[in-house]
């Protein structure tokens, strides 16, 4: 796999908004801040949405049913490995943990590749392959959430989006759900501009407006670096102001949770697209929000996600934006994380 | 209720471990602290045992099917607001909560009563009742977890204890898992001496030894004091060591999660013996060790605890055990949080 880096949109924190970044304690002036809060509404995220303006011609109710028959597929492989006995030795477990997600993710290419021979997918264990002249990108993680996967912790997820020219089409994510003596699944769907679905019923997030009323995830990834501990600032803060900050362990999971209202923003500095393809769409599609950490125009091949229900946005980047700003600051990679090359997306 | 606030045991955290306690960098230099580690492991959790040595005149297959039948009564309350639909006003929202816990509680308290109307009951709403002389206290939580209740997150519980002379005898939690569209119950059962079950099936702590392959979970109280402050450190510290810290916000089910092995092991700093009694025990009967954070013999009218496999328990202490210390040096208050008044407790 050829990775490509180039450089992100120059779109940036507002100034303004840094220099005037409020102490915690201090946290509800709102009037010190409305006109950031103002002027970022309308100048970043609300005119832009990451869902694709068309899916091109595959029909959304076709890309839908191949999505979700795929994730299906796939996570039929996983719940054969659930129900596995886990005290198996440490290398044992690291083991079933490799070839669930091989096999997992094995599965669902045979049915992309079934349906559509011409596309271009990204999985998370097999790289990129297929047609890099094609508008479509399947980016595929075969099971999100792989360390719970391995504790038998709910939840995890097998997570299926469709990209037409770099933007959602079409997205399926089946989560695990109960755990040891009541596993069960549940199916998140979206399409562009046709909403969110949670076993076939509409989904839309949360209405809470206020931060102190809020209940929140975010997540910390494998490398330890200075976004890291920024997050865990963040963790603290957010911890301090509002119902409670969740840590999950799965980024499909939680932005499916947002979607389902019941919790009311997610986010984390380092994902991949194929964690972000299918959640930021269903967010999107229930009625929420999608940008970078830094407030700006998001894309799945960036490597940090703010989700939300919309109504909490602004408030909640007064916090996350400047603090993504000042890692950027002290020359912390904010670049695209990877795209395809020669594959054409309209981002 | 009368609340007596006595001094905890004078049992503390060894001289020379604290002395030694290495920086995180170094915490796979085994052979500096095993000293701290066998006299740690000889002196202070293995020698006691949280769980009742009798259940006195009563049987224990008798007090667990009152407890069961106890919390499952409490648990239908709590599934049939469950459904209720949560996009109301805040204040709707509140009174749901509110009406929930209560009437939960008045459930279970109507069962407890009509077989043992001589025995003291405490209760989350309704403080302490019944029969002061009485060697039996029944310890109830009808609603784990109201922030994600609240919000429609998994997971919450309806936690139902029994102490018989103050040690846990008879445990049952009902945890709800799935959220909404597949809602559904598992039901966790222990008694002194006869094992912990999950939906009838024998449960056992996972066999996992090293911190580093471990799941972890810690729960952040309402009082955001330096204990608070104190666990954002330990949470970072053990996010950065293990495979992971996991916050669910629920304590009764995070001890059950460690019953069950799917995760190493849980602590807190702030609960109450409603959040702990059901719990602890079955952790220990599932197998594991259960102290408080400073590594002291425990007991539920404690503030602290930390529950494990039992395996990683020292290596646990060595950090959370030095960091406890340090707050109790600062004056922050370990001592019982609540004991009833003339109520025999022998712990």
């Amino acid at each position: 796999m050829s990775i490509v880096f180039s450089a992100a949109s120059n779109l940036s924190w507002h100034k303004d908004c840094r220099q005037s970044s409020p102490p915690i304690g201090s946290w509800r002036l709102k009037s010190r801040i409305q006109s950031c809060k103002n002027s970022l509404q309308s100048d970043i995220y609300t005119q832009h949405r990451v869902g694709a303006r068309s899916t091109g011609p595959i029909q959304p109710t076709h890309l839908i049913q191949v999505a979700t028959t795929a994730a299906q597929t796939g996570a039929q492989v996983v719940m054969d490995a659930v129900n596995k006995p886990r005290n198996i030795t440490y290398k044992g477990l690291t083991d079933l943990v490799t070839e669930t997600d091989k096999m997992s993710e094995a599965a669902i290419l045979e049915v992309v590749k079934k349906n559509f021979d011409d596309h271009l997918i990204l999985g998370e264990e097999g790289g990129i392959i297929g047609e890099a002249a094609s508008d479509y990108l399947w980016c595929i993680d075969p099971l999100d959430g792989t360390t719970n996967f391995a504790h038998g912790y709910p939840s995890f997820a097998v997570s299926v989006g469709v990209l037409y020219r770099g933007n959602p089409a079409a997205a399926t994510v089946v989560e695990f759900v109960g755990g040891p003596m009541c596993w069960n699944t549940r199916i998140f769907t979206a399409t562009a501009g046709g909403g969110a679905f949670c076993n076939g019923q509409r989904i839309h997030v949360s209405a809470t407006n206020q931060v102190e009323q809020s209940l929140l995830v975010t997540g910390f990834g494998y490398e330890h670096d200075e976004a890291w501990a920024t997050n865990i600032e963040l963790f603290k803060e957010f911890t301090d102001v509002s119902r409670g900050v969740r840590r999950l362990g799965a980024a499909a999971v939680d932005m499916c949770h947002v979607a389902l209202g019941i919790v009311e923003a997610y986010w984390e500095y380092r994902l991949k697209p194929w964690d972000m393809a299918a959640g930021v769409l269903m967010v999107e599609e229930a009625g929420g929000t999608v940008s970078r950490m830094d407030g700006g125009k998001f894309c799945v091949f960036d490597r940090s996600v703010l989700v939300s229900n919309g109504v909490l946005h602004t408030e909640l980047l007064e916090r996350i934006g400047p603090a993504t700003e000042e890692l950027k600051s002290k020359g912390i990679d904010f670049s695209l994380w990877y795209k395809p090359e020669d594959y054409r997306a309209d981002v």
